[in-house]
């Protein structure tokens, strides 16, 4: 069965996801929809393009994302679609695949644009406020239902891609970032946990200094300031039992320095 | 596939909704469901139809929504569902399908309503307080399963409608009213966009004046307010990037001028 | 199609949940997925299982509820799946699962128990963090597409059970407990309804008193204070159109009196 997923800043309360389901459902009714995400801050494609980054690698091949964060609806952004390795994503050339498209390059993998330009594969009548509606979904739908990517309009080659912050070696170390905080108020960090791996860490942020990597949240009492390698095998911060964001104040883009300890 | 919408006012933490599904998959196991919003206000009459009235449009012909919110659970107000052109409705009758019903008379379409009386397409123990599991969703997954709308009852023709907002033409133009505050604070105004096509207004409310219909939000800069034509062709008011509702202030119910500009 | 229901305590921002869809998918393509609630307060066991107990009974026979409030992801708890009558559940060895397997136990339901230990049923890098999408959304999967329970590891029979609150008969009339807060602020208590079915009863909770049940919410005033059963047989404390939780402050596990009332 055809899988789709929507990522969206729409919230669950007015009733826009469902309407996207519903036009989903016109175009491929066996579609299995999940939902990712609907509570990306309003406009913030840097955190819309993280959690679907996240999320993707989950999903069976072919799934299409149809993801919507899109301060620039009813301007000239374009509108786009990709084949990402095994996977397509639908939505506005913003940003909002960055990650994504960044991991299918590094990998070698298929990687595809194309503008959407062929109103066939859109509702009828196209607003100018809810492209989600009318141009994501249904495109998404037609994908996910077979039609091929090269008739959704033409191919081009350089979507608009996010500076996202990378950690940066040091002498002795690696001056890395909060990149994400999630809802248990537990700390992403932007380095892979394969940079450490095997050697003796400090990790300092916020005037805190964690002693190296715990395995689990569970190892330590509740409270305690850990650090641990997060489901994706990045450097995570987290207060057992509690929220690290809560007790250290830690935002998205907050520096956090990672030193190497002499044995 | 059957395809069935539900909407309420339960919330999604305490589990009502998931268990309306598993009572709609023991009766009709291939039913798509999507919900609509299950975060109505509390008994919510009104901001339940025009949430419903907006999605259920682009729903595929015979889908069944099933709407929940329902002050008066346990007493003796009427049970129903109804036939409304190509979809169905199935709730309490207090006026929640009010614009639903509105439309459907309007287009001429086929409209018929029944009172739910057959307790063959009821959940064997009907409790006094949860309706949505008991009655609602067997009688909507009944109906998705291909149970006759006669079946379920008797037919009746008074359904209850709310008394909503309608704009008033005023000498030089139109009172209208918020309709609905969206998650991003944008306000939907009652006036359809069609009774100020291709004229010059400006509109008045709380004390600012706004010249002339954006394009999109895009078109000017992040915090100006702009009015446009929303996804459904009514008139909104909006700040780019920001909220309406916070900046202005502007509830459901509150007047809006629309005045005609003398070119 | 086989059934799923998901209830964590992870919300709906982070993607988690849209993870666990990704994967159950990979397995079992056509499998109807249901979400109970992400809003488990955090780690709070006890709040998840009575919440999946009360939605459980109304999933078709064979539905595979995979559950996951896990503060002690990581640690040497064990992971488990078990069948409980006509139903299976998947998730963490820690009380999750208490009142349905005291109910199903109670009713002399098949009652079998399974340590999680076969690695070929997860996914193939087990994170030490994220076991609802490693472990617990793969193993509910291969159940839902025929795996058999055996298969999944190593049968025990002493599953942890919360210690959960149960009313206590008093000379004349009981003592009981808040046991779910919802989301009206509903305040439902662990006395049994049929344990005083037919009697006159006087309810006694924050010096308050409230003189019999009503039939309804309806069958009261706005802002009345009223005991009733409710949707699952317990004695419920309700504010008409209001909230009971907000008006009398009641919080799960605080006391209430019964008394029966002489005739």
């Amino acid at each position: 069965m055809p899988v789709i997923s929507l990522l969206t800043d729409f919230g669950t309360k007015d009733g826009f996801v469902g309407t996207m389901k519903g036009v989903i459902w016109q175009i491929c009714p066996a579609a299995q929809i999940a939902d990712i995400s609907h509570e990306i801050g309003a406009q913030n494609v840097r955190e819309g393009a993280i959690a679907l980054w996240r999320a993707a690698p989950y999903f069976p091949a072919g799934t299409v994302h149809i993801a919507v964060v899109d301060p620039g609806v009813g301007t000239t952004r374009r509108a786009m679609a990709a084949r990402l390795g095994t996977q397509y994503v639908v939505g506005p050339d913003n940003g909002l695949f960055t990650p994504m498209i960044e991991d299918a390059r590094a990998a070698g993998a298929e990687v595809r644009f194309v503008a959407l330009e062929n109103p066939r594969y859109f509702l009828p009548n196209v607003s100018r406020t809810f492209h989600g509606r009318d141009i994501f979904a249904p495109v998404g739908a037609h994908l996910a239902a077979g039609v091929a990517l090269n008739d959704l309009g033409t191919a081009f080659d350089d979507p608009v891609l996010l500076p996202l912050s990378k950690p940066v070696r040091t002498p002795n170390g690696w001056t890395a970032h909060i990149s994400v905080v999630d809802k248990f108020g537990n700390l992403t960090i932007d380095l892979p946990a394969a940079e450490i791996a095997g050697k003796a860490v400090r990790i300092f942020f916020k005037g805190r200094m964690i002693e190296g990597l715990s395995t689990s949240y569970g190892h330590k009492q509740p409270g305690d300031l850990v650090a641990l390698v997060d489901s994706e095998n990045y450097l995570e911060v987290a207060v057992v039992n509690g929220s690290g964001a809560q007790v250290l104040g830690g935002q998205v883009g907050d520096e956090v320095q990672v030193l190497f300890t002499p044995d």
